[in-house]
């Protein structure tokens, strides 16, 4: 393996129709962690090349693992959303924050019964995930909070008759469904002692081409209502970097993070002292992001797009 | 009138069971400005002695100003929950955020039409209030926007058929029915250009001795998404003392503000150069928000409650 620049270098390798320096990009990983969102789709919107860009990979025995922020769907749910973009992959291959909250919960947080239930701000996917592994949870999909505030609510939230005395942890991920009683149980939750968990804490969530609110945009409320920062378990959280490790029993310096985002991708993988980081311009983040603003966050490697990795004769 | 400390000065003067100083505090001051949540009442829960409290300033000849930063209500909604509460008021005397934005919109403001319509994060009040002064606007509480977002709308937000090309305002108040299809769609106006407004920017709305989330925490999600902060006009926004000013003709060396908010309520009238604040205890603050954390908003005078001005017989 040739000497390639430390990961510390402010100027990152452009790879871009460059077929040597493709080469020893790839010579030199094992492991390739891949966000999603923003790398290879955008929205329901493939971008062209992303399945021979990764069987390119895979050819050459490279292991694949799909991380994305994405809380609203379990791993299975992601997988099938793989399959139907037509991208080959294993349940095992994905690592979601949602499963990296439920991970976090019951096996590192271990709070003692019955004050261990999670107040969820989300969708099934972490319904799923905290029903895997056996974590009692409330809110979440329940009809029962997707409703207006009564006046009534305003007495029982502030009496505490609304409330499960039993919860002990607010878990914020992307609630689509987010509304204000949801907002006035999880700040009342928190404000009497829960723990503040978000799955991620991305203010945006790329699609279509543009921006919707991110996770982080729904927990922010709370934020600035309690003046508390949650626990993020999603990237650039080393929390979830470590559940991989111990999943994959991945060598660091033989692993690649790629991504769109110098915020959540690139810091996840400088954090964690990964062998490398690799920056694609389809998503979030562009060039004038790190150059610019004289950013602390800059990438080893990028590609204006991640199937310039199949070489000049593709781009 | 006897020499006063400067409202500079870092120990404010406590006038709980003092008639002395309550009696120099009283005749010190032409006009009173009150905010209303937290100072007269909690919820629906008027505070007791509140009525004799007004009547005794108003039979020493003093005015009285509500100045609120709810902006779920019109002045004339506000003016009837006073009425509910027995508390005896005129329309003239209220002055609330979602009024005051409409004023700066309408009248300092003054977009050029037809590029100038407003899009509502918020209640009827803020509806009414813009009504009032001739204003187009789309959102609030029309039932169009209180759904659930949809495949579709995602698409259709992002290609621009979902939003009106006339919006080039996005004002955010309290909205009890905030979801994610108008986060979505107010975080696109601004990204696409418009001018970011809120009534008000309190972080919780108390009620029923407790918080609920604030029109802070409705418009924060877009701070977080854009990373633009909104032009607030309700305190401690300075446009919104100009306005008071404007309509009440008042010499501010003989106006008090009465809050229960060092951030909000105290900052509004120390920035305003009045003649002198008063805090009451009976809100969010309390006297160790000024004393421990080494603030630099501290009250001139303070009472554990406003009925203490009654004098130490009733306190």
């Amino acid at each position: 393996m040739m000497t390639q620049p430390a990961i510390e270098a402010t100027t990152p390798l452009y790879l871009t129709g460059d077929q040597s320096a493709i080469d020893s990009f790839i010579d030199r990983f094992e492991i390739f962690l891949f966000d999603c969102d923003g790398v290879l789709w955008s929205g329901a919107h493939l971008f062209p090349g992303i399945v021979e860009t990764l069987e390119l990979l895979r050819s050459k025995g490279k292991k694949i693992i799909f991380v994305t922020n994405n809380s609203t769907k379990s791993r299975v749910e992601y997988q099938q959303k793989l399959s139907s973009l037509g991208i080959p992959s294993h349940v095992e291959e994905i690592f979601a924050s949602a499963y990296s909250s439920a991970i976090y919960i019951a096996r590192i947080l271990k709070l003692p019964s019955p004050k261990n239930k999670v107040f969820v701000l989300g969708e099934a996917g972490i319904e799923t995930e905290l029903r895997g592994e056996g974590i009692e949870f409330i809110g979440g999909t329940d009809p029962a909070y997707r409703r207006d505030i009564t006046a009534e609510d305003y007495q029982k939230i502030a009496d505490g008759s609304l409330l499960d005395e039993n919860v002990g942890i607010v878990l914020a991920g992307l609630d689509l469904h987010i509304n204000y009683l949801k907002l006035s149980l999880a700040y009342q939750y928190i404000a009497r002692g829960a723990l503040f968990l978000a799955t991620n804490i991305d203010s945006t969530f790329p699609s279509n081409k543009t921006l919707f609110p991110g996770a982080g945009s729904i927990s922010i409320p709370l934020v600035n209502m309690t003046g508390l920062t949650p626990l993020a378990l999603g990237k650039p959280s080393q929390a979830m970097m470590d559940a991989i490790e111990g999943k994959f029993s991945l060598d660091r310096q033989k692993t690649c993070m790629v991504g769109d985002r110098l915020e959540t991708d690139i810091k996840f993988g400088i954090e964690g002292d990964l062998g490398g980081t690799l920056m694609v311009l389809t998503g979030v983040n562009k060039k004038g992001d790190w150059e610019q603003n004289d950013s602390a966050i800059v990438p080893a490697f990028y590609v204006d797009k991640l199937s310039d990795l199949r070489g000049p004769k593709f781009s």
